[in-house]
């Protein structure tokens, strides 16, 4: 079942497959906290449907933006909505392990990776590694360390690392970043509604970054009548 | 100049030196987020004017309390706000540099131990190490990496870790904390006014802990009216 979801964003389709991982407000959320300059050469990793490097490309004046992801069904789907948005020259899709991403795309060359990578610790016994929604959610094919270490093999000397996760792997986030030189610059806790405790996080890292972390306010998703607050209706928003 | 100041808690009074740090809401709040069950033996590092201890003597019911500082003339203070408070025995100080503390009192034996350590990374060039409120407010004396070694050899196996700190040395934080085995378990923001940035952070460890980490709802600390906020004003009232 393919959905064809409006991005509000440059007017870009984004082709679904609904028994994949479809896209969540997270995605949304780190393309906005990303930043990227004019004529960056961006990387998003475990790109899935392709909706950040379709979002960074609307904002931005990027050089290239590279998405990789290991399914192979996914990097069909991210290339027909490129194609029908117009974009397959700048938004580049390849169907590659991340753990091999550097034999295609070389190490620090890149300025800024992206990355909403699985959010769950594999847990033991077997998986059916078929299982796509699966392999989007549990650290099956690649770990956070994986992961942080890939992203730090990309990026170049003062590259910039933007990634969301979950809250409570905090202390595994920031030991893996110092562990493999990016230091944690920005830290946004996002909560579901005022007074519940957060449940996302967003971080900028900067690798071979001087430390010293900033915290930003908390965003919080709904408000008490379960409407979206309005910062985030102004991400959401339509863009250009 | 010596203050005696009256602490709302078991009526307890801290002798206080204003030529030396005074102790302020991170100390009281520190003292209000560690938990100490019964028997328990604590030691607080970078003591000061032994504020941690007392608080911590009045709300629990703990074994031991041990209050460890460099500066004589501190550890003089304690003593003497430990006699007036008739708690000598339960409470004890000693003048003691932390990177020797074990030495005196072995290790992996202590079931709890806080700190309030200095916040700021000393600069570059010599200070004068007789000024007290330097020592207490930069690492001259001891680093950040100091004070989680030194408390992740005290602590026994399972045992508690609880600090507060700035929030933006909390990438250095849980890289220590993991790199010497405590586990970040728990994290607490405190802001100073709704809407403002988080500027202390309260974080609790646990010695050789699994992985996953609660984020607490912040705290806020004044309302709009420059009032301690009811919450604030519960952990300062009356006790006992």
């Amino acid at each position: 079942m393919i959905k064809i979801e409006n991005l509000h964003c440059c007017n870009y389709k984004l082709y679904q497959n609904k028994k994949m991982f479809c896209f969540g407000i997270d995605a949304v959320l780190l393309a906005d906290f990303a930043k990227v300059k004019k004529k960056e050469y961006v990387v998003d990793l475990c790109t899935g449907n392709g909706i950040i490097p379709m979002l960074l490309n609307c904002k931005s004046n990027s050089k290239k933006i590279v998405g990789v992801d290991i399914i192979e069904e996914n990097i069909n789907m991210c290339r027909k909505s490129a194609k029908v948005n117009g974009i397959s020259e700048e938004v580049i899709f390849y169907n590659e392990d991340i753990l091999k991403i550097t034999n295609r795309l070389g190490k620090h060359g890149v300025d800024v990776v992206t990355v909403n990578p699985p959010y769950m610790i594999d847990g033991s016994g077997k998986k059916n590694v078929t299982d796509e929604k699966k392999i989007a959610r549990h650290e099956i094919m690649c770990t956070l360390e994986d992961v942080i270490r890939v992203s730090s093999d990309l990026l170049k000397y003062g590259g910039r690392f933007y990634m969301v996760h979950r809250p409570n792997r905090l202390g595994e986030i920031f030991y893996m970043m110092k562990k493999y030189k990016i230091e944690p610059k920005v830290m946004k806790l996002v909560q579901p509604y005022e007074g519940k405790v957060a449940n996302i996080v967003l971080i900028e890292g900067l690798k071979n970054g001087k430390e010293g972390l900033i915290i930003e306010n908390n965003l919080v998703v709904y408000n008490n009548n379960r409407e979206y607050t309005e910062e985030v209706k102004k991400i959401y928003e339509d863009k250009k």
